[in-house]
């Protein structure tokens, strides 16, 4: 990353969504830019998991906005990342590919804990820089964040649907409000927190920190009410909730310092902050400007600058499971040599050259369940595992291409991927087998000098005749590898070069 | 186990059905009565994973003359197995039903790794006690086990799919032994052997054994054209390789020591045998009297005298996933509690009681893959997972407990089980159900005394009612419970009761 590159990130929230551009500058980001529009994508979430139409079109018609924003911006500056609600669409790529086509760029889905490291990498820039333990909490519209952390690393993340909309649906679903539902929400909410709030109290944490618009919303109208100095206190929280109650309903909901806009969504996003302080005994819960948006700029930063955090979760994966390393680090060598001779015929970058890096380190995870099928097993583990950094569509992309790196390729998993990734996938996958079949014999002798030369769906891979001849099963295993091949769209020929030739 | 008991174990193998019947004379075992059948039911087999209606039949004969010979005997005492062929039908319940039916007892169906812990465990007791290491290698009728073990311990196990007779129709489908058809059975057999031969030959061992039927075979024929005084070596095996294909066919085989209904399956066998003696260089095979069905009786004997197998395999999964043991504990005390209140009534036995005591033990296992939906990977694991000394429908029992202990039951993965274990496994759910629901908050604070009274469907549980008002969260759980009761055809009544009457 250069001084003066701008960097764009887009946050397609359940309650609104976000764009920020920012400029790098000196090794930091100057923010440049900021849209905003309060889409309440969670409104428009059905039962059957799908989303109305007029939530859709307003979701689209906002992307569209950014994306003309967002225009001049090169791909890689740019990250858009969906959550809760996109999270819990029945058929997510039905309102992604238009999406991606209104903004121009990829929209990656990340799952809760990868939502909340985001937030706290956002929120952790915005403070002063200090040693102790922070808890940040982070209401959004569909699902609320919990994360202690210390200096730029969230410890502990935590991510519970629930949020200021589905709340507000929920507890109050008529616009109006009484003591007894109020207690009620208090009691489901608080079951919730109870999950995980021992384990984070025996952590513990020096100050409190809220993030996005619930806090800051609470935040803006206790201390226009003169109800706390600053930030938020459970006598404050207490008086707001008093006066929602004796507002009765939305209609009559009048407070200093609220915005109209909130005023639909407060009474659910405060019964969740009473119950956050209540369970975790808060005093004070101070309230910052930044969130997972920033994050995602610092995100990209750092991934250019300090290391991926997904090269940290791959690590952490295959050491946990006790993956033999040897034999990773030799497939990932011969599978990286064959990628350097077809990447570009095969218009595959950088971003696949890691990807498939990556599925090389933890191909044999699956080993730690079972031996059978564990191309199956270690499929499983990674698509279901919180793998910070990664998007869900690129654990996904991971996971399938480790379920086709043995034995029969699962075509579906493959096509099962978003279409952009479906051809890099199915290639990376080829590659993959080959490097592992290769490798097989789990020796240290070292492979001879692989020719790959591919052309659209041909794969030419030359060996020398006589290592053929000393390697009578690789020999067999590449014959049988053709059929496989068929079934990834590709055809494999297996050439056998004269020693003078290679 | 008291002296003079009998003890009955029934291998359902691919090629032959054992029955073996034991006393327990003064620590150990004296065989008093063995049948066999050579079923051959690896021969019936179909494509489609469906079993043909005359090898059917065959099998069902011979486990109702089993069943004649075991009718005296009480239910703990006898163990019946069944191996690869039944592992590989599409449904196995089709099968098993009227088998047990026939047999008048339950019939298992074992993993490949258990199959090998077994042969090995039978093996061991035939042989003399040494410290070296051993290399076992058990050629059945469906598949091939290798074990390397030492003193009556099995540290590794393997198990491939090629057994004699699934070789020879492979390699040798009409009969006729050519040099160009055992090259080819050769390599593919050695590249299944590839995958762990490595590791195999990198551990090591002193001696190698061969047990089972092919084994015995080879071994007598050997002996007796005098081409080995004793045991199998690489000369004597290419003298048996020559003289097969110089007969050409099956018709023409005729060697000294062959039995007449070996001579069918011999082929395969002696191609498997041929490639594992060159894959792990042995120079010397000793064959031994004892297999699968005698470790069956040892494991009874060792489940009863030095503690079950499948306690070390639950302790050492809860291990390896870093289970926080404290909570397990509590609720393992919480569920054994229960479960002591109920035994009588709902008719569970001991069987019951470690099953439930070891889904606690592992009830959060999943949380090593992730917090949400860890009861959903918890059995994923537990189903996958290679555990030594559970049947699979024993492992697939405790899965599906794990996967219904939180959230809603799952009663379709209640419903797979057969038949005999879906109203205990229910039960247990139940159980398990309650106790993990009270130990939620995770302290060590102590739960009150629980009553609990079933009848047929119904629970009653009675708490004391300041102790529910102290838990507001706790009650919440367990109203919500009651719905999900419902799914495990259970109704839960929760009862408050004043302090006196507690």
């Amino acid at each position: 990353m250069r001084d003066g590159d701008t960097l764009a990130a887009v946050d397609l929230g359940s309650n609104s969504f976000h764009l920020v551009v920012a400029r790098y500058e000196h090794g930091s980001l100057r923010l440049i830019d900021r849209l905003r529009d309060s889409v309440r994508m969670a409104l428009g979430l059905r039962a059957d998991g799908s989303l109305a139409p007029e939530r859709r079109e307003r979701a689209l018609a906002c992307l569209a906005r950014f994306g003309q924003r967002l225009r001049a911006l090169p791909p890689e500056r740019v990250r858009a990342v969906a959550t809760n609600t996109v999270r819990r669409l029945a058929n997510p790529q039905s309102f992604l590919l238009p999406a991606e086509t209104a903004l121009g760029h990829p929209i990656e889905v990340v799952s809760g804990r990868e939502e909340a490291r985001l937030i706290y990498l956002g929120v952790a820039h915005d403070l002063a820089v200090t040693k102790q333990r922070r808890l940040v909490v982070d209401i959004g519209g569909g699902s609320t964040e919990f994360i202690i952390g210390q200096g730029y690393e969230a410890l502990e993340t935590e991510s519970l649907q629930m949020g200021c909309i589905a709340s507000t649906l929920r507890f109050f679903d008529d616009g109006k409000f009484t003591a007894k539902r109020w207690r009620q929400a208090q009691t489901e909410i608080a079951v919730e927190l109870q999950q995980f709030a021992a384990d984070y109290k025996a952590r513990g944490w020096g100050e409190a920190v809220g993030s996005s618009g619930t806090a800051k919303a609470i935040g803006a109208i206790v201390q226009a009410n003169g109800w706390s100095e600053q930030g938020i206190t459970p006598v404050a929280l207490a008086r707001l909730r008093d006066a929602i109650l004796e507002a009765g309903s939305v209609e009559n909901l009048r407070l200093a310092g609220l915005a109209e806009e909130r005023a639909p969504v407060l009474a659910g996003g405060v019964a969740i902050m009473e119950a956050i302080f209540e369970t975790f005994s808060l005093e004070h819960m101070a309230t910052c400007e930044t969130a997972m948006r920033e994050g995602l700029l610092y995100d990209m930063v750092g991934r250019a600058m300090h290391g991926d955090p997904r090269a940290g979760s791959i690590a952490a994966l295959a050491s946990r499971y006790g993956v033999d390393r040897a034999q990773a680090a030799r497939v990932r060598h011969a599978a990286i040599a064959l990628f350097e001779q077809v990447e570009e015929a095969w218009q595959l970058g950088s971003l696949d050259r890691d990807l498939l890096g990556w599925a090389a380190d933890v191909h044999e995870i699956g080993l730690a369940i079972a031996h059978s099928l564990h191309h199956i097993h270690g499929a499983y583990i990674v698509a279901n595992s919180d793998l910070a950094g990664f998007s869900r569509q690129g654990q996904q992309a991971l996971a399938a291409i480790i379920r086709s790196h043995r034995r029969k390729p699962d075509r579906d998993a493959l096509d099962a991927l978003p279409e952009r990734l479906r051809r890099p996938a199915r290639r990376l996958t080829a590659l993959l087998r080959l490097a592992a079949l290769l490798e097989r014999p789990r020796t240290t002798e070292a492979l001879p000098p692989l020719h790959l030369e591919v052309e659209d769906k041909t794969l030419r891979l030359d060996l020398p005749e006589d290592w053929l001849a000393q390697h009578p099963l690789t020999r067999a295993d590449l014959e049988q590898e053709r059929d496989y091949f068929k079934i990834l769209d590709l055809k494999l020929h297996v050439r056998s070069l004269e020693q003078a030739a290679a």
